[in-house]
């Protein structure tokens, strides 16, 4: 008996449209990707999905359940994103709404290296206390005005100073000079005040530099990255987590068009489960209220889906922002808990003095002056 | 003067948004992502994406132009995707819907590495006449069975036999095995009929098996291989092209997301140019009248983007698939023109005898029995 990976489709059928005839193309989809009467009987068995339960919604729309053969994921990420949503991304009203995992799933793909234990450990926060998190930016600066602001908020107490996801070798700030100034910048600030703020320089990048970047991050003395998986490639992350050590904070660029409500992957399935499976120990992803569109609910089932026991795998740490109000924090993280980072840029920047806008938020969430 | 990235949207406001708003808001967000208040001036005028058009069309949607200077993308893939529709794929109604290309972007990126062209060269088809393909499925049978029916296939005269791309390394056919028989088969086959059919696998894969697979098709004298990009990551097939020189095939699994009407990015740029750019020297699309819901005009548009002239960059070969009936070739071919690749799979399965199936489908193209 091998194990088998069950899989929630909220499905929307158009005008006509049979929900079982649907349920059941994505069965063989997503498999055999062949008509039924083609299927040798044995493979009909084991490997073609199994429409496992179909229930009525209201206005045409059908819960669904549909089990894959493990054997079809063969332990590879990249084979477990084509079953789950390869081809039927083709296809209309057809959403992911639930996954569970095979133990043997789980082992194969892993988890976060670190998650929050780790960038704890890193960090120097204790349990119980939230993490702070902010973007250098605006691209286009040079390599001295951001390590400039990197030190100005380390001297303010900052936990993790990352690039902005968008600053990446652009000849205002190349990489390389950029990792040398920021970190540079940081562990002067950490000398004077005594703290133990982190620099994530923005590893995304082609092959292979993509290598060479978390590298020279690693050499320089940095504990982690910044990653967008999705321009990456989602298996570039779990590639990272077993080449570098470092710590991963997943950035959801690209992610978001698989956001509609009839169609795609449900935004904790995908920020949430498959990018700590794929090793983020940090999941950025757009808090409610800020420059984005989720709901209070979409937040709290990501931060669910990164911390719930799931098999072996370390709980990540959930990293709401996009638009997050300084002033606003506290309620945040009566909202969410102390396992989280708040992500907090430009209200930052808006107060002008960089260290004591942070040191002003370490204060709000019970952090204390550096 | 740098040149400049000249991206199209298709905006759809929600009642009381302001299109000009929204604009601007794609504006900063694609680039600085700070409030305009907060980013220098030199930065403002350079760096900034510039809103250059904003024209009303009908029911509160409008088409705009922003222009992004070509240093924000500094040459790299994974930058340009994210600079084209990275974070704003987190918001709604926002739709790429064209994009005029730069020539250093062009040029920094590259293109197929054999084309359209060079596919002829490695399958003797003669310009004028049209390409065949098929896939190997269905996954779970074991690599014998699979190699007799590449055998099969190349008996009757078919040109390309890929491997479905849900065939990756199970267990029932690891890919190394399956890759010998299927290579072996289809060179039997050639070497009895003086043919010149070619075996693709499958080469998506984790890292750092991508890099394993790739080396050992070469190694098996594959010409070619199979790549579902979006899911190794563009830049995989990029990194691919200039380190293998083998034909890559690109599929389009998890790529249906980013086709919403109101949302995403129109198919004929992510199939087309992006693909294209990345190196696809031929891209699979769901043709229209088969299992997927693409419209006529949106593979004309497909087939357009992908032989169009571009900067220096050859013209890649469109294959349209997807549950196409055999009977409806010779169609097809009229509509689409000859520089295209049909890939007919479960049509030919259904007739049972594959050898057969091919050469009919061959003579309803004017090829020629073989």
């Amino acid at each position: 008996m091998t194990e088998r990976l069950l899989v929630d489709y909220l499905l929307t059928c158009q005008p006509g449209e049979d929900a079982l005839t649907k349920a059941e193309d994505i069965a063989l989809e997503q498999t055999v990707e062949l008509p039924a009467d083609c299927v040798p009987e044995s493979i009909r068995e084991h490997l073609l999905g199994r429409v496992e339960r179909l229930a009525p919604l209201s206005d045409r729309r059908y819960q669904c359940t549909i089990s894959f053969d493990a054997d079809l994921v063969g332990g590879e990420l990249t084979q477990l994103l084509n079953t789950l949503f390869g081809n039927i991304s083709l296809k209309d009203g057809i959403r992911v709404t639930d996954i569970r995992w095979p133990d043997g799933v789980l082992k194969a793909i892993g988890g976060p290296a670190h998650g929050i234990a780790g960038i704890r450990q890193a960090t120097g926060v204790a349990q119980g206390q939230a993490l702070l998190c902010t973007a250098l930016k605006p691209v286009g600066l040079d390599a001295s005005a951001l390590a400039e602001r990197a030190y100005r908020f380390a001297l303010g107490g900052m936990d993790i100073i990352k690039d902005d996801h968008g600053v990446a070798n652009q000849r205002q700030a190349p990489f390389v000079q950029r990792l040398a100034a920021c970190q540079q910048a940081v562990e002067r600030a950490n000398g004077e005040t005594g703290g133990n703020s982190l620099y994530f320089p923005n590893a995304t990048a082609p092959w292979p530099l993509l290598e060479q970047r978390l590298a020279a991050a690693r050499e320089a003395g940095c504990k982690g990255v910044l990653i967008s998986p999705w321009i990456t490639g989602l298996d570039a992350m779990r590639w990272a987590r077993e080449r570098f050590g470092l710590i991963l904070m997943a950035h959801p660029a690209l992610t978001g068009s698989y956001f509609r409500p009839e169609h795609g992957l449900s935004p904790e399935l995908l920020l949430g489960d498959l990018f700590r499976l794929a090793g983020a120990d940090a999941s950025v992803y757009p808090n409610t209220g800020g420059r984005f569109g989720f709901s209070l609910s979409t937040c709290e089932a990501i931060n669910h889906r990164l911390r719930y026991p799931l098999g072996a795998l370390r709980a990540a740490a959930p990293t709401p922002g996009g638009g997050m109000d300084a002033t606003r924090a506290p309620g945040w993280l009566e909202q969410y808990g102390t396992d989280t980072i708040l992500l907090i840029g430009g209200s930052l920047y808006q107060q002008g003095d960089l260290t004591r806008a942070t040191a002003a938020l370490r204060e709000s969430i019970g952090r204390g002056a550096r």
